[in-house]
């Protein structure tokens, strides 16, 4: 990376940090106006942010200390690098969100208009209401509620409809939090295996109903399926599945971690009772941050509304859902989803352009001799998995700075993300970068295996 | 509020959010530099910056939209005014956390150096594994972690230890969240009558123990009290109530959303099993967050490691702990938390001088005839409950802007956060404020009790 454009990024934070500085005066004192020693301290940082600007433009100057504060670097990979990480691609923020949060960042931030019944998705300013109300639609489901990342939407489906050994139906690729949100609630994984493409179908699941109905004398309680896994990417059959769902009266949970936020999801057509979705995965939202939406009929059981009562004082929480554990998102996370929703609902409409890109960059990658793409072909995801062990690792092999050596070229290059120090099986991501970002990023490959004597075809 | 503050303050705002489009530009461009179009529209973006920031210290020019993007207003309360809110007060985040979430406000921006064995916790940069020690030891209890907001901390711990029909004591100022986090976990609810002075005392705790003993034959499961309540902030007996504890065998979850973070809290002490806090409430942190602590002995329960077995793939993820569901704060809210751990370390130190403000305002406000604190006196917490029925209640009654005149009155000198129109029974919290603001604010109350013709003694 060019020296001059590294002062500049972290000047631009410098900038922004210097800012905050100047903020802190008026947090510090008083509304009738600053003092005289506050108006002199006020002109100091001012001064002194003015001098960071003079110096981004040149690049010039000493490079800053590249702390937050104690303890804390800087994190500019963002800015500094093209970043090709597996799971941060879409989690990136917004410009919206990003100044959003530089607004709502204090705790409780986005409470300061709640009124009665003191529920956060009932708060109009800033438009909290309205904002769930354009999820659901946006999923085309009757009711949304933001949750503390999709593994909160899972479980709070999972302990509204498990009892104890109750058993559930996930994919053989499913996330972890999808085992983990079964437990919690007592109840048990039942895996369906993948067919020859690493991909789920219908008639998988099917059979997997049929035998957990063998086993048990009874059918699965819940089917929780992925639409794209995190493994692969691979698109799973999720609309047969939904009919199979129906077919059999069993609730189906869609998983869209990799689609909501990212692809168009209509989950009444897909025949989904519950949809999950992830701020800090897929909707360019601060974590943890996620959406649950389900229908009318099981809103009711998922979104139930606590029946305690006090004992000794009587009282009763009624507005609150025991499952949300009353309101969730309070603050910069709700913010962040809230202000970068726009564009979200933009960028899922231009889905087939990412697509292209995935294809385009793993079509160049392919180009190396020995390279193999373990995912789908054609791509229907930005997310894949690569084995490089007949290309990179072949160099990484005899490299003193072995499977480092492939991420020390890239470095070099801008590009990160990639599991450092992995140059057999390893996943990337290609959502959101500009046409010439994924150009260039496939060009370094190409060109760090010429490089290496790897050959091109 | 005088006009120039005014503007100098969103222009501030606005300069921020004008280097948010610098960084922008960054983002969008290749990593070898900008190329003519990007540099063009780099000058034009640090040009802007440039005139905003000329624009601040005369305060003049025009106002800013006042919006960070489409249908969001920019929140500059706590620049505006001094914010007397009895929630938000502890929740407002330091300079070093505003910048930090600056730097790691997109998705999994915690997640970049995550090696195995993949837990959040044991990320060493930036420094989540240290913080994690160092949080531990500040509350004298062995092991910490930190979940999403105090009320997900009493479910990990409520789902961990209770059975259906289990009883658990709370007190009867406990907060909604603990008769979720009970009724989520299957569990009844038993609260602890309060004194005359409203506070729970140890006797009034053993002698409900004894009474659900009476009622069911055994003893309740758990029992959770708040060290100060969110209704008066008085502080109950919560040493006596570990001791009593420790005498039953009942494991005890000392809540301390409201001093976690503001007064010094030494959970072996005080004889807790559990200490839970909140990041938005007290710890200077982006919602939701917070912590629970515990000991080496209950940490085997609460943090206990999933044990399911994926019955096609014999897949497991034995790190990943089931309450926590997997990591739990992976991006601003952690980094929002930790970078304000060192002022929140500092700040705890010096609760004395917090409480003599809170006593300082509350004198000052009790001038004014017929005003009483509902809260115990002196107090020990800046959280207090005051019932204005016979002062500001008695001109609400004939104004016609009824109790909105008080905060009419209130937001025209430069202060908010009191709830709007409510001239009786109201709360208030001067945490952090500077000891000119609480004598400002104090003095305001007066001025305009005066202005009606109240009484002050």
């Amino acid at each position: 990376m060019n020296v001059s454009r590294r002062t500049r990024i972290q000047k631009t934070y410098e900038a922004l940090f210097a800012l905050e500085d100047v903020r802190e005066i008026f947090r510090r004192s008083l509304p009738t106006g600053l003092d005289g020693g506050e108006e002199r301290e006020f002109s100091e940082a001012l001064a002194r942010v003015r001098g960071i600007i003079d110096g981004i433009e040149d690049g010039g100057g000493e490079l800053p200390s590249g702390r937050v504060c104690d303890g804390i670097e800087v994190r500019s990979r963002e800015e500094d690098y093209i970043n090709i990480n597996p799971i941060q691609a879409a989690g990136r923020l917004t410009p919206e969100a990003r100044k959003a949060i530089i607004s709502y960042g204090d705790g409780y931030s986005t409470c300061d208009h709640c009124r009665k019944p003191f529920r956060l998705d009932k708060i109009g300013r800033p438009p909290v209401e309205a904002f769930h109300r354009e999820l659901a639609e946006f999923l085309s489901m009757d009711v949304a509620r933001v949750v503390p990342g999709a593994r909160r939407g899972f479980q709070a489906v999972t302990q509204s409809l498990l009892e104890k050994g109750d058993f559930v139906i996930v994919s053989s690729l499913a996330h972890y939090t999808e085992f983990l949100a079964v437990e919690v609630a007592g109840g048990v994984v039942r895996e369906v295996p993948l067919d020859e493409d690493n991909k789920v179908t219908a008639e998988a699941v099917a059979e997997k109903i049929e035998k957990v109905k063998a086993e048990t004398g009874s059918l699965p309680r819940l089917m929780m399926i992925d639409h794209f896994d995190y493994q692969f990417g691979n698109e799973h059959e999720v609309r047969g599945i939904g009919k199979v769902a129906k077919d059999y009266g069993i609730p189906f949970l869609y998983n869209g971690a990799y689609t909501v936020g990212v692809m168009p999801v209509d989950g009444k057509e897909i025949g989904a009772d519950f949809v999950v979705g992830s701020g800090h995965k897929s909707m360019a939202a601060v974590a943890p941050s996620g959406v649950l939406a389900t229908t009318e009929e099981w809103a009711e059981r998922v979104f139930r509304t606590t029946e305690m009562t006090g004992d000794v004082t009587n009282r009763r929480f009624g507005i609150k859902e025991v499952e949300n554990m009353g309101c969730t998102l309070m603050g910069a996370t709700l913010i962040s989803m809230i202000a970068s929703f726009p564009r979200v609902k933009a960028r899922t409409a231009a889905w087939d352009e990412e697509v292209a890109k995935s294809n385009r960059f793993l079509r160049e990658l392919s180009r190396i001799d020995g390279t193999r793409v373990l995912s789908e072909l054609p791509r229907r995801h930005t997310l894949s998995k690569v084995d490089t062990t007949d290309s990179f690792d072949t160099v990484a092999k005899t490299h003193k700075r072995r499977g480092y050596f492939l991420s020390d070229e890239l470095k070099e290059r801008g590009i990160i993300g990639e599991f450092a120090g992995a140059t057999r099986v390893w996943k990337l991501n290609t959502y959101g970068l500009t046409s010439d970002q994924v150009d260039y990023a496939a060009g370094s490959f190409l060109e760090i295996a010429e490089g290496y004597g790897l050959k091109i075809s």
